[in-house]
């Protein structure tokens, strides 16, 4: 009987918490075969560090309540393990801690980062002569895993743009009579338009316009369609990525500062965005900048998102106890409308390091909006609400104790 | 029997649609007292133009589904009317479109500038020999109404903002160990901290600081306790009030533009106060701007103050059956915990042109918190959850049908 180890990895969302509780839930109805479930504090790091939360002392009730929490329960990061050639130290050492602590399987909740990782360790296991199963669990709002018809928290964020998109389009529709005339809503997806595209969902009766990293950005087309609209329906609202570039490749928001992978730091399209119509067509404006609002809000999460969030998880204690490895379930979409969907898997060797673009026929031909094609895809994933329940007046998230594993190995040193 | 007029006034909110369905819902009970309501599209600016929606070809079920909408259902407007000595001409035409629809009753639904309005329509209608019912029903989410306990529209607020804060601070404290350690987030309120207060209420073990315009900031204190924090609980949130001054009274967040009535339009506090933070601190940060989508947000609305906002509706109704005159309904607060409060009255004279100010004892000593005090305040005003129905995943919001009455008067030149 082996232990298990579960770690959350890169940006959070409002459901990842709904796949650990998954992860955990279905370990613990495998008592015989699954000792104890071990999560990483911090993502992979708490791995390398050695620093392992003892799920096992977490109760029942604090458990199932991660299925309504969002964030990382139990810490998440940003550090990417360098490739094996550059780096085998890392590798050899996660396998140690593995091997430290009888952990037999491990189960990796992120993106195409993680996906590479979970496939390298089970790779080097197998040839440092510790095999562990090592199954993927998808998550990201940027939507962009092969093989699964989306990613868990992708859904929510969706539903949360159009949710705020429409209701600021509301709000601006009352007023733009005598006051602010364009709304600009900034939104997250440095690379791919998947969560702007969300802006296309709200009816076709209010005016909204969306700018995609996919579509350089051509000032004096926008302008045009923006002051249209104005003039057609007495105001216009604007999805703007975070992404989206001008021709030059520059992003619009580009603030000078970068991180430590050295990406440029973004925010701040919006109020490019608002200032560019203020100069050009006078209108009166306002705008916001969702950050990090927008994938954190479990309040107003879409119900099929949790699910299958939970879904994957559970499916993924499933997978490794019919002895796969390498693996990752995914969501198969079965049909559009009504929306069905059940389980599948692929193999991490058509995923580690392969990105799904949106496709180009998502993007209506004026580069402004969304395709039917894209809103049968999208609706979907949107639908159902799945409320958190309240304490007064707040939601009643939980937090994990995080009772801390004794070590058993010498320190590890890491330059975070 | 005389019919009525209702008109939304200044910026709209989560909940002023609710006090409309509890006019008009209310007038439609008294169809031998009350004619027909006649809203002002855009507000008062409809009665000046006389652009008069007819509210009585509106259905039973789109006037209840008011309730649950945001925005202003018949449109609003920021527009201002000058003194009486200034423009005397715009009051008569008010008084003329009253008396040519035969409109007896006055319902005005907005902050202070419009309880100024109402009270001079009440006084001049009188000496015009046309005497009016003018009642003003609260609503701002500046929360700065004398004699009422609170203004509908302020709790849904102070509710969006402290989940958001809450949600936000769960993101950022599972990245914080590799990546995002300050988080910031800017709220409404040029001139009191009402809603940067409402970030005050999240758990004690949330290290939240609070940045209000009522605390000149002191740029290196501020420092000093974010670095505190986040030393202490490894991450820090920020809640910014768009209105916080440096010590000489410039703006924050000043972007060098006007609105119509001269002020600087504000937004980009945050962005100020991340880099501040930055530059000398060096933590990694992320900023949100939630401008309209807090006072648009319908979906996480405050149920005491959708309730409160509807009863003010009825009560101002009820108050002009009784023959009441230059009045507004308010809230009146009987106890704290449990929550509870009746419809009481304040004469309008003593409501025009009096800002509540937000008491200097709800502030802690630092300057970056609430008091108990405060929070005893506020809780009860964020209390309950007062879900719209949905539609294929988005709120199920009514567009009113706008039936216009036929005009009767010359036209009347309004410079807009």
């Amino acid at each position: 009987m082996k232990n298990a180890f579960y770690a959350q990895s890169g940006g959070v969302t409002a459901v990842i918490n709904s796949s650990a509780c998954g992860v955990i839930e279905t370990a613990r109805k495998y008592p015989d075969k699954i000792g104890k479930v071990y999560a990483g504090q911090n993502g992979i790091i708490g791995a390398l560090m050695e620093n392992l939360i003892d799920t096992s002392l977490e109760s029942d009730a604090d458990i199932a309540a991660l299925k309504h929490t969002p964030s990382g329960g139990f810490g998440s990061c940003r550090y990417k393990m360098k490739s094996l050639e550059a780096n085998k130290a890392e590798y050899e050492r996660l396998i140690e801690v593995f091997k430290a602590h009888d952990i037999g399987y491990f189960f990796y909740n992120g993106g195409g980062d993680s996906a590479d990782t979970c496939l390298k360790v089970s790779q080097l296991s197998e040839s440092m002569g510790y095999p562990i199963q090592a199954i993927h669990v998808p998550k990201t709002v940027d939507n962009d895993l092969p093989v699964t018809d989306n990613c868990p928290g992708f859904g929510s964020v969706a539903k949360y743009i159009a949710v705020s998109a429409m209701e600021a389009s509301f709000d601006v529709a009352s007023m733009a009579a005598t006051s602010t005339k364009v709304f600009v809503l900034e939104v997250m997806g440095r690379h791919a338009g998947w969560i702007a595209a969300a802006g296309g969902l709200l009816d076709e009766s209010i005016p909204v316009v969306i700018l995609f990293p996919e579509v350089d950005f051509d000032e004096e087309k926008f302008l045009a369609k923006v002051d249209a609209n104005v003039k057609k329906f007495g105001y216009c609202t604007i999805v703007v990525s975070e992404g989206t570039k001008w021709a030059d490749g520059k992003f619009l928001a580009e603030q000078g500062t970068r991180d430590d992978f050295g990406h440029a730091q973004l925010g701040g399209a919006a109020p490019v965005v608002a200032n560019l119509i203020k100069d050009a067509l006078g209108y009166k404006f306002h705008w916001a900048v969702a950050d990090y609002l927008q994938r954190a809000a479990r309040h107003l999460a879409s119900e099929s998102d949790v699910e299958q969030a939970y879904a994957l998880g559970e499916a993924a204690v499933e997978l490794a106890m019919q002895g796969k490895n390498s693996v990752m379930p995914a969501i198969i979409r079965t049909s559009n409308n009504p929306y069905t969907w059940e389980i599948g898997m692929g193999e991490l060797k058509d995923i580690a390091n392969v990105e799904k673009m949106m496709p180009m026929e998502y993007i209506s031909e004026d580069g402004f909006g969304i395709t039917e094609e894209c809103r049968e895809y999208l609706q979907p994933l949107i639908e159902g609400e799945a409320y958190p329940p309240y304490k007064n007046g707040l939601p009643d998230y939980v937090v994990m104790k995080k009772e801390m594993v004794d070590r058993k190995l010498p320190t590890f040193d890491m330059d975070l």
